[in-house]
């Protein structure tokens, strides 16, 4: 909360859009959310102290006020003031408490994280990371890969998200190209960084998933402004002209453009919709960007002398079809990349996630084409139990109270119901292909019983966030001690 | 389009809000749309002529014109106008076209189900109908019993929503149970017609299946009337307040609280949301009422003589225990209806909807509550494809045109994917209950390579709307034929 020195992020509730300044802060606040909610999760992804849910409080995001009711009195907070957080217990104080930076360094820490490995032996810790730093930071606790880069987290800077807008804006292929020209190098240049923070080990990127209408403005914020511009004064007029980088003077051309290309992007069930492989099937060029800034970079750390693993993974898949249709632009584009560096012996692979059930279904026929099978245990949870992660929060609280669940299924894996559809497909996948390497690249990860659900299924790796590598390499361990302990009890017995 | 006489009505697209206006319509045009868009499945269930998708033409609904460009000109039809459609060929005519009405109790048409039945055998065909008038229709068509009543149309009534949205609206249990007791006596009237209609066949009553902000207005025309409203002059006021059925005075308090409440049951997802029994287990006393009618009204129309099987379905199981829950508020209000009524030999049943891919991979589970299973093969598509029927038209031609998909899954059932989880939960739940009756209620239940499915599958019907139940008799006669050709040609063998 305060202007100079460290940030506290305090909001009712965080979006995509609040990614920068989620970045800048030393700690996050909000006053709604789970577990699982954004703030969770990117916070979580970050490594920031961060308390969701604080239900007490009301945050006025305008005049930059907190008001806090704290048995039967109203506080005030205001920017510049202190506030400390502890995401542990997820207790917010007054003021400021002395706090001690965790060390993954230390000579303890590394000798315990060794017993474990010594117990985890070659199933694999590896993390979801965007952007070199995370990748660093993940090597630093000892991730031996990255399991998922989610490009589309590139897209949202400030710098970036005015191509991106431009590219979604577009009427036809020719502007559209244009555009993802000017996206193409600071794909690459991010690329680079990750294959060289990861120095040997796999990285798997994922080609853009989400749905397009993310990236532009909310299509009631637009409605509105719409409705107000007749009546607005010059001074609304110019902050509105900011908000979405245009003239004053334009704005009453600029806006209904906007809400009818919104409008044909609007979706009523988004995560179900224009998105993952199938926008990469609808705008083939976007892969074929993507593909490019891949091989691209690979080539660039290559001829350093670092050794590069891409493994180039296609999301939303539910039909062979899809990925065939995908492979074939991503391998185009490779053989193309490295035939012209002379590294045509650069091993690559294309594999897919496994993120709804018809996938999970059909897993024999798509390890035909898919070289690895990455288990999007998010949307996975969202379409085998038909339970939007956003929505649940409507609910949540009486499903847990009645047992109805026993736990938050987005944290923990519902390994009764989502965890048949996954073990069905891995059982499928080996069918076809024995040697088909497969993980898990969902926020489940880093869940202790997750990760042992896992080992068990027989994945060859664990995917999650840099800062949960550390627990999911014990949890694992433990996983493999339990094993070894009831296969000694069958021997004896 | 005429004013007088037989009315065409012409929208861009359809919404449930358009039920009465399709209702009193002789036929539907409209602008979007595809074979199983809102106007194009709410026609064939009502057996009303209908053309989707007809884009040439421009709808202006405030000046009541439609413009349509024909051969390189514009042509106008205005309210009054003569127009004709053919349903069957998607054509659309410029003035009064001479029509016949098909006539269902004709000789010939009667001779010809009748052979086709004999070979149908025990395989049942029952009709979706949700108020009396299309159960009476059903029969005339051959249906033996309803696989589907939805509840929740009865609620879209004028003289219903008013209390559908007092219900919603109530802050506490107190008043909310005081506008479901006015709802009370509408919904017993309803059932007891269903009852009557199907005399002696089976009633599937599905409990209240929609979001509740389907029943409330839409949260960004809200949005934009309070935007509005300080700038709105007495002729602009007063429509508004006629929209929202308060006072033009009462607006400026009113809106911002309806606001209010539709922002608390806004959803991101809201078929993945608060939904299905989810509502019935947040807000027991709505499955209560909606029991209290089912049995009054089966003990109203049992007590004149007719023979009444209720059959209670309970939609968006995905665990074993949300039946449980639901069942036992069920069966509670049946046993002190019956009881109180002499009647307690009634016999009920009470059973689920399969329709998340959870559901079908605990069947067995479920079975154990469930007395029977009907497929909810529209919402089964969806999670097991991971695709929203209502956004697939964003890229449902690129998908077809690549040949990713053979045919529109939400017309043709994906038997390879979709049908491997029906399998499935098929096995499953006759694992658990041999006699398990097993039906499917989704719109593939009146398309006829989707009913040979059925039948191979081993269900014990299939449901459609009442218009397609020849259809459906029929196809259902042409998988019986080819099975024993089949048995046949394996016996020579």
């Amino acid at each position: 909360m305060s202007a100079k020195g460290p940030v506290v992020l305090v909001r009712k509730e965080t979006t995509p859009d609040d990614i920068h300044g989620m970045d800048v802060a030393k700690g996050i606040l909000t006053a709604v959310g789970g577990l699982t909610s954004h703030a969770a999760v990117v916070a979580r992804g970050m490594g920031r102290p961060c308390v969701v849910g604080a239900s007490s409080i009301s945050v006025d995001e305008a005049k930059k006020l907190a008001t806090i009711l704290f048995e039967g009195k109203k506080l005030t907070l205001k920017e510049g003031d202190w506030v400390s957080i502890d995401g542990t217990l997820g207790e917010v104080y007054l003021g400021q408490c002395k706090t001690n930076e965790p060390d993954p360094k230390s000579h303890d820490f590394a000798m315990f994280m060794n017993w474990a490995d010594e117990f985890r032996g070659k199933f694999g810790v590896r993390a979801n990371a965007d952007i070199p730093r995370d990748a660093k930071q993940a090597r630093v606790f000892g991730a031996e890969g990255i399991g998922l880069c989610r490009t589309e987290h590139m897209f949202f800077a400030e710098d970036r998200i005015p191509h991106m807008q431009a590219m979604i804006l577009a009427r036809d292929e020719k502007t559209r190209k244009k555009a993802l020209q000017k996206l193409l190098p600071m794909q690459r240049k991010d690329f680079a960084g990750l294959f060289q923070a990861m120095d040997g080990f796999p990285v798997v990127i994922r080609t853009l998933d989400p749905p397009l209408h993310e990236f532009l403005p909310k299509r009631e914020n637009v409605m509105v402004d719409i409705a107000k511009l007749p009546h607005a004064g010059s001074k609304e007029k110019k902050q509105m002209a900011a908000t979405y980088g245009v003239g004053a003077g334009e704005l009453k051309k600029y806006l209904p453009e906007l809400l009818h290309r919104v409008e044909e992007l609007h979706e009523f069930n988004p995560m179900l919709g224009h998105r993952g492989c199938r926008l990469g099937i609808t705008y083939p060029e976007v892969t074929e960007m993507q593909a490019r800034a891949i091989f691209e970079a690979a080539v660039l750390v290559a001829k350093k002398g670092v050794k590069v693993i891409p493994e180039v993974m296609i999301p939303l898949v539910g039909d062979v079809k899809e990925l065939e249709n995908q492979k074939a632009i991503v391998v185009k584009v490779a053989e193309e990349v490295l035939s012209a560096a002379n590294l045509k012996n650069l091993k690559y692979y294309v594999g897919t996630m496994i993120e709804i059930p018809r996938a999970a279904m059909t897993a024999d026929e798509i390890a035909r084409e898919a070289e690895f099978f990455s288990f999007g245990t998010n949307d996975l949870t969202q379409t085998t139990m038909g339970l939007s992660r956003d929505d649940y929060t409507k609910f949540s609280k009486q499903y847990e109270a009645l047992k109805i669940f026993k736990a938050d299924p987005f944290a923990v894996l519902d390994q009764h119901g989502v965890g048949k559809v996954v073990e069905h497909a891995v059982k499928l996948g080996r069918k076809t292909r024995p040697d088909l390497e497969i993980g898990i690249c969902g926020e489940h990860g880093g869940e202790p019983s997750s990760v042992e659900f896992c080992y068990r299924t027989g994945m060859d790796y664990v995917s999650c966030s840099p800062y949960r590598v550390p627990i999911a390499r014990l949890a694992a361990a433990q996983a493999a001690i339990a094993d070894q302990s009831k296969a000694e009890v069958q021997r004896t017995a």
